[in-house]
């Protein structure tokens, strides 16, 4: 039987066990869902078992991280498969137009929390593993599944995991499927990814809320102090003016001309967007700004009276939350550093001024030159039938700097979702075609990763 | 029977009479307390009446307005005795050690809502009146008592109705008790007072708030743009750079001289205010920034995220609150229109801005050569022992230019209160010393105006 009609004929039971993977509400951030978040683990584990591996839960100090090892097949190559089983939060409430974790199919789509972010995609690998080995008989090669269930609270315990696990981990090839084509249809492979660090400003001026009457005028204002500050950290260019912030950023020209040749449409953009114009750092087109250039970005500044009419106060306290993208070579801890320094040299007289690191993660740019990249994009080629798009993202996914630093291997992010799947919102959605092609597109790269060495 | 014994000998009936007015819970901005608003004009209206004056309760579309009027003495003068029976809103929550509508004597202060602002001072006029009527057999010139409900709301029926009774209402003097004292037991008149407008700025960038990964670098972010303006119409001198903003003020150079002799302590300032410096315009001390320099105060600022740890969005949404004080020649319709201007030429590229006026009222100076501030100053050096400081105030009273305009009269600010009696907050208190002088003050201020003419 070819691979081929193996998917066709297997769909409707592939949806149907993807299904009862979906029901599982398994919300890592969540300390009562931390039963559901095990339930899935052990479902995860249970289907890699069918899938002919054998499968490990390991315990952590958080939630368990599962992993499938098919039989050793010497001299072949190994290729590690990435995932998770952990999901944001969902209820009704948010605007879901049924219960999240009763999936269901409307039309073409999967809808249900986590259909693409990533069950989806977990399932669509585990699938295609069974695929091959149901139509060839055996794997031809060695794959480890390694499927997390914190990606959405930081992978806290994945790093240390790896770390303590090196050798058992070897592999020559990592798949990364959590991501999302670049456009309907157009397969798409990410070569490199933003890392991130953020920090909280808190301001305090007076001991309270002062009258603005009775000593407007004459005592420093915190929320007019942090505006300020704020303001100060970005030119009217849309530069960084924190000092140093640029100094390990690389420019790359080869790369600049290839994004110039990447198709982009900015109407399109402005409709996702949902904005009347482009902003951002001069001397840089729209895909390299997301994709190659830093940002500092303030995801918040609240403080005072934000309510309807006036309330004449001087408000004694401010709160600013910033993150910031980061490109290579810059490393999250300098660059928190360097946000403390500004904040340092110029916070306003008067003012008592903290910052707090938020914690952050490493950017990563994967060598498009690579085997096992090179292979994906031809294989999703064939299954999608239109070019696989090399692409940058401007997202961070953490723990793809610390695959390529402990591991050494540079993972290949092969998304099967689109882009408005609407994934951490209410209404997650996974294109059938999306999944099945997925499982054809792991099955024909296990396949062809074989070939590889 | 000379005042003085009648002060002391009544001084029991007078705390229990402003008790019984105190535990009326008139609290203007609130509709299910309309009726107890009511019940407090009623109250002042009979208080009128028990100190020999004829008294009308005016309805409006609001709250009622009470007119107390005495028997006409031909060719004798007219004062105004102005202040209000409405009160801020107060609840035990609040961190009241009481029911804030049970008044109780603790040591030598009154602790009560209402105690200081503006019903201790108001009451304290009547029994003024009933003192001299009782001690000297009639009043020795001519008196309205004009108590409002609507003070804490804006005072938005009072400015029509003096309007209307332009004629009624006319007059040589007119005392407003609603203020303290520049300093513990010495007697103060404010001859100035600033005036207000206020603005909210609503910003608007993208539909909904971004990910900050997958947008960061290319699209607008509503707070930073906020930031950006707000953190613009200051400059690093503390001066406001709105343009057009000081051409109407004043700097009178001989009151300039008369402020730098105006006692004042830093160190007591920046005990009273909370703050570990003085902030504001260079080129002006901390007493003319407070009283002659009109300012512009950020309220509040709030869009985006202000809780723990991080949230990677561009918010879409943002708002700010300005409010700036007033002075003389300043224009509160004008100054909103430079704002907007200003507004308007600044807004970021991409987001949608919005100005909305939050209304406003004028600045007022008062001749301090005027008869009866003169008169006003001599009898409170009297009464308190201590020569009357002449002092400027930093807050608005709408309607003392209305009073000016419409009545053609400069009030005189003669406030009983204490700088530290918590008016607005909770465990609001009234001197007990303050009360009665403040009725001994009322009293001879009768007697002396009529011999002013």
């Amino acid at each position: 039987m070819p691979l081929e009609r193996y998917v066709t004929d297997g769909a409707p039971r592939f949806l149907e066990e993807l299904f009862a993977f979906l029901r599982i509400p398994s919300i890592s951030t969540l300390p009562e869902r931390a039963d559901d978040v095990r339930r899935a683990a052990a479902f995860v584990a249970e289907a890699c078992e069918r899938a002919g591996l054998r499968a490990v839960v390991h315990e952590t100090a958080g939630h368990p991280i599962v992993v499938g090892r098919s039989e050793h097949v010497p001299g072949a190559p190994t290729v590690m498969l990435y995932g998770h089983y952990d999901v944001q939060p969902a209820e009704v409430a948010d605007g879901w137009d049924g219960d999240p974790f009763e999936p269901r199919q409307v039309g073409d789509v999967i809808v249900a929390r986590g259909a693409n972010d990533d069950k989806g995609q977990v399932y669509a690998h585990i699938k295609g593993l069974e695929t091959v080995r149901a139509v060839d008989g055996a794997l031809p090669l060695n794959v480890i599944v390694l499927v997390e269930g914190e990606e959405e609270v930081g992978s806290v315990h994945l790093v240390p995991f790896i770390e303590e696990h090196r050798d058992a981990l070897a592999c020559d090839v990592i798949i990364v499927s959590d991501g999302t084509m670049a456009e309907p249809g157009r397969p798409s492979i990410a070569y490199g990814i933003r890392g991130s660090c953020g920090v909280t400003i808190e301001v305090r001026g007076a001991r309270a809320d002062l009258h603005s009457g009775n000593f407007g005028g004459a005592v420093p204002n915190a929320v007019q102090g942090l505006a300020q500050l704020v303001a100060g950290m970005k030119g009217a260019d849309g530069r960084v003016r924190v000092e140093g912030f640029y100094d390990a950023v690389i420019v790359d020209e080869e790369e600049r001309r290839r994004i110039a040749r990447t198709p982009f449409s900015e109407p399109d953009f402005l409709e996702l967007a949902g904005v009347t114009a482009v902003a951002g750092e001069v001397g840089f087109s729209t895909l390299e700004r997301m994709w190659t250039r830093p940002t500092l970005e303030l995801n918040g500044l609240v403080g005072g009276y934000g309510g309807v009419g006036s309330k004449t106060i001087i408000p004694a306290t401010a709160v600013a939350k910033i993150t910031c993208r980061l490109v290579p070579d810059q490393e999250p801890d300098d660059i928190v550093a360097k946000l403390r320094r500004h904040v340092e040299r110029h916070a306003p007289a008067g003012l008592d001024v903290r910052v707090r690191s938020e914690g952050g993660s490493r950017p990563a740019v994967m060598d498009t030159r690579g085997a096992g990249l090179q292979v994906a994009a031809r294989v999703a080629s064939e299954v999608w039938g239109r070019p696989t798009l090399l692409v940058r993202g401007g997202g961070s996914i953490g723990i793809i700097a610390e695959f390529q630093r402990v591991l050494g291997v540079d993972p290949v992010l092969l998304g099967f979702g689109d882009k408005d799947d609407g994934i951490h919102g209410p209404n997650e959605k996974f294109g059938v075609t999306n999944y099945l092609n997925g499982i054809r597109t792991s099955a024909r790269l296990v396949r062809a990763l074989a070939d590889m060495a």
